[in-house]
Parts: structure tokens; C-alpha cells; sequence
């Protein structure tokens, strides 16, 4: 599992290349709020110019509450990106 | 087909619900770039607050080419997430 935050595309990509080198089968990327298109931009940039025989094998998104500096609730979207090696 | 831009989300939660209270059985929202996590707020805010009988049925992601101020290509990541009634 690779958290999506505020660095940049290829700081990510370059980890997941990392776990399909040690021979993982599946990485899941997972990203909340702004950095969800990011976690997209990871998982297409890895497919299209750096893993060909990864695909993506699932996209799950969610709803996570959040407390806010006040005290209140805050809803936050989230995704989850399942990539894996073709059979 | 619904595309999600720089609005804020209750516009596009509002689109979608219209089309559902229209007749319509799947309604598919498209974003590029920045926009995929308002697509990812849009649907969830649907799911969780509007219309429970919503599903996601299908997510897609992709690459687009554009072309930059100076002739130059740019990609850009695209979703494409399809809502539609439950059986």
C-alpha cells in the first residue's frame, strides 16, 4: 500500500516501480481529497511509460470523516487504485 | 455524460440528480487533470446523501493528449466513473 500525498508524480511512481521490482504482484495506491487526480497520474504514468504489463485490476472510492481544527466533521473522498502484474 | 470542471460540487451533484429524476438508469461523469477528485467528491456526495440507491458500476481511468500554448503535448489524466440505479 503506497500513500498518495503532496509529492511530486514521480517520487510515487518511482516507489511503486520499487515494490514490482521486489516482486510484488499488486500494489494498492490510496490518496485522499486533492491528491486522488495524483494517485490517477501515478497509476497511468506507470502504465504507459514505465510497466506495460501492469494493469489495474480495481478502483475503489470511499467517504473517510475527518476532525477539523474545531472539532467538526469533515468528509474526505478517497480512492484506492489495485494494480497488478498481467497473468 | 456529465463533465466535471471548475464548479463547485453541489452543481454537478444537482446535474446528476436531475438526470437520475428524468428517467435516466446510468449517468457517467468525465474529468481531466485536477478536476478527477471533484468527480470522485461528486459521486460519493450522491451515494452518501442523495440518492442511496446509487451504485458505482464502473471506473475508468486514461490518458488524453492536449496540446500546450506552444504546439507542445501535454497528457493529462482522465476518469470516467460510471453511476447508475441498482437492480
Amino acid at each position: 500500500m503506497i500513500y498518495i500525498g503532496n509529492k511530486n508524480v514521480m517520487s510515487y511512481v518511482l516507489a511503486v516501480v520499487t515494490q514490482f521490482n521486489n516482486g510484488c504482484e499488486e500494489v494498492v495506491l490510496k490518496a485522499r481529497g486533492r491528491a486522488i487526480s495524483r494517485a490517477v497520474d501515478t497509476a497511468e504514468v506507470i502504465r504507459n511509460k514505465f510497466l506495460p504489463n501492469v494493469q489495474i485490476k480495481e478502483i475503489r472510492t470511499g467517504t473517510e470523516e475527518l476532525e477539523g481544527e474545531g472539532g467538526q466533521k469533515i468528509s474526505v473522498s478517497s480512492i484506492e487504485i489495485v494494480l497488478s502484474t498481467k497473468q
